[in-house]
């Protein structure tokens, strides 16, 4: 025997036990179930890329923390850290198989070695929808909706789709005279307005301040003028789509462009009216920015509005640029990703999510060694019913501690067969959680035997039907 | 703009694209419904585990060919090339947490640096069940009867199970008085039956012989009268399991331990004859192996019977050592392992697997742009009534080109929509499966024109309905 290894994971990486399993299947199921109403198609590629095709790409920040792989051949390889640069890779190498628009999602895990933290894990799960070869504006609608439905299909009641675009912050950037080239830096400052509030925000696009540490903070340099029409833009806070982009036509007014690139957002708000996405769901939300190097056009976010503090669970947004690297040409495309974990978390907290721990509805207890074909026929009589039940498999023992088992597991309904009851022809069927509930309403233990709370007998050929009678109800 | 990056991937590496997807995905679908049906409840573990975790297990073979990762901190890490070491690596991490028995399922990506060739990736699909913690036979039973019962959920009619047990071929060499440590050479010799025939099996246990090449094949010295024993043993092939289990006790009668070992036999054969598995489909066949080094009891295989080329599609066993170097104790455990790949070759073969593209069963077209909204509207409502659809999204264009998208993606219906239509109130289907057999018996291009095959034109209020029973009928 060879010195014992010690079962143990390297940092940032975790195991999914089945309760969350469960719980995530569910999840991924449900939106799944959405896209592919949506006839979206689904695409998988393999974890490991070079690292040519890796690098380079639109998400920089990604890029420090990719994962060496080696092979036999010694190449330069890595684990992908998203799946939009596979999906770029794969719509440039099968050009001319793929249909356009080749519209697809991809659930799938991605890696990044970034620092490991409380909620952040070195392997996780992305679930994309993407559209490449598309044309604008209904494409867009396209996934804006689906995000909406994809949590109204995950029961959520409350939800905002916020969206803005690109093409709206670059009108702001001449309206205000700001040259394209320090669009990066005062984006970048924007971006801390939450943060360090509206005042510092306008020292730092000026004259800049000293904080609280002492630090000098570098100004930006724009006038006074040129604040005061940032200000102006992001002071539309209007609660209807149709008052923003009023606003908006107000504020860019005689500005050349701006009524073409307005007309598109009113377009996507317009569609998404048609369908019956209101402003409770979708607002346009100038605020919002989502990495804008990385895209061209609108930009999403979706929110949990009962459960802010999860942050965006879903973002997307245009980026036609995507193909370019790997063909020359620009290719339009749109898309969203969902943050499963986070997601998940956010559904957890707000109690969408059920805490099973097993796919059994039905546990038959194992009594008597001699009835073995029997619990092996109410098994397979179930199962092949459709009703999920489970033989227990462990040391026979008592039946307390298999019930017990039933319970850890969040099985509803035990079966107890002896021989008592095959005589009888009978079977005993135990709501474990109706038994709980009486059992607290019960004063005595003799009562409690008396009463066996929970308890039923059913005829033998009648468990099926009884079964399934119970389980519905619950 | 950087230098293009050409767009591919390292040698053993495969996307799968939508229509291999969907196919895999429908397999997966239907087995996950088994597995859940018997009560199995979903596992995750990560890519990246530490080397010394995969390294020295059960898998030796796979040992050689393990991709190597690399983090920040340098650790020892690779990918995982099989779903049993990490399942040992769980049950012994979180042995307090889990419930005995621990019976999960997990579907993943496993990865081997091996020689890539046709139909061997470097990154596969391993789809394994397994009990661990649990009684003998019922357990076995259990895991033969998913095997079948997930053949017959895809829709295989003849397929056959083959168990035997690593407990008879130690009875076998009892019986034939070959030393326990000569086993492993014995059955090296043995598994190669199939491919060099009796005689030179016969020669190689024996005296050895000289092959084609010249070269000398050394032999291991057994006696005659100990092949004789051997060849008894393999040439029991009864159809019936009972007739087998009555040969092997006619063979080793008297020998020591032999009651106990075929008692356990007859006892998962019982029990599945009880359950309705007869002798067509799970047959004991002592002639199957399966790397006897890992399993420790009864072990089986699953084939194809109309598609046996593909080999065996389903391989399993007992492995009661599984959590052993971890732990240090020995803990029952059985299981099988779907070849994800393999099955569906083999399906594929048998036209069991529809070869779909996309998820879409209506196309919506784009004729008119001052139609937008309308096409919209179409689209969601057959959405919002669960009929999969698709609005087109590509360069409006002409209509045919629009159809021939919805033919190449193998979306049946398509819905056209005009400004005549719209001032009618109807809306025109189109049937392009119908279309085509139809205007294969059309003799004129006047004739087709005036005859529009395929074509249909309904009520507006009426096309949801309509819609269901074109797809229905299909």
């Amino acid at each position: 025997m060879t010195k014992k290894v010690k079962p143990r994971l390297s940092r940032g990486l975790r195991d999914l036990l089945p309760d969350q399993m469960l719980a995530r299947q569910w999840m991924i199921d449900k939106v799944r179930g959405v896209y592919e109403l949506y006839g979206f198609a689904p695409l998988a590629t393999p974890a490991i890329e070079y690292l040519d095709v890796l690098r380079g790409s639109a998400g920089e920040e990604a890029q420090g923390s990719i994962f060496r792989v080696t092979n036999k051949e010694e190449e330069e390889l890595g684990l992908r850290f998203d799946l939009t640069v596979p999906l770029a890779r794969v719509f440039a190498q099968y050009q001319q198989e793929l249909p356009r628009p080749f519209r697809r999602y991809q659930v799938a895990s991605v890696w990044r070695g970034d620092k490991p933290d409380k909620g952040r894990y070195r392997e996780f799960t992305q679930f994309d929808l993407d559209s490449v070869g598309v044309a604008p504006e209904i494409a867009d609608t396209e996934i804006v909706a689906g995000m909406c439905d994809s949590l109204a299909a995950l029961g959520v009641e409350r939800y905002r789709v916020r969206f803005s675009s690109r093409a709206l912050l670059t009108l702001l950037l001449e309206h205000a005279e700001i040259a394209a080239e320090r669009a990066a830096g005062v984006f970048r400052v924007l971006d801390k307005l939450d943060k360090i509030g509206a005042e510092k925000v306008r020292r730092e696009l000026t004259t800049g301040y000293r904080d609280q540490s002492g630090d000098i903070i570098e100004g930006l340099g724009l006038t006074a003028a040129q604040v005061d029409r940032i200000e102006a833009f992001l002071a539309i806070r209007e609660a209807s789509r149709a008052a923003v982009i009023a606003a908006l036509r107000e504020l860019f007014r005689g500005l050349p462009g701006a009524d073409e690139t307005i007309d598109s957002v009113a377009r996507i708000s317009g569609h998404l009216a048609a369908l019956g996405y209101g402003d409770d769901q979708v607002a346009l939300d100038l605020s919002i920015a989502r990495g804008l190097a990385y895209y061209t056009g609108p930009v999403f976010e979706a929110v949990l509005l009962d459960a802010p503090q999860f942050g965006s669970v879903f973002g997307g947004g245009r980026y036609d640029d995507l193909v370019t690297r790997f063909t020359g040409q620009p290719v339009p495309a749109v898309g969203a990703s969902m943050g499963v974990d986070r997601l998940l978390a956010a559904l957890t907290h707000l109690g969408k999510v059920d805490d099973r721990k097993s796919t059994s509805q039905v546990l038959v207890t194992r009594m008597d060694r001699d009835l073995t074909r029997d619990y092996l026929q109410l098994t397979w009589e179930l199962r092949r019913a459709g009703v999920p039940a489970e033989l227990f498999l462990g040391k026979p023992g008592s039946v307390g501690k298999q019930l017990k088992y039933a319970d850890r597991m969040g099985i509803p309904l035990a079966i107890l067969f002896g021989s008592n009851e095959k005589e009888a022809g009978v079977v005993t069927v135990k709501d474990l959680d109706a038994g709980r509930r009486q059992a607290a309403s019960v004063e005595s233990r003799a009562e409690w035997l008396h009463q066996r709370p929970g308890q039923l007998e059913v005829q033998r050929s009648d468990l099926v039907a009884k079964v399934r009678e119970i389980l519905d109800a619950v």
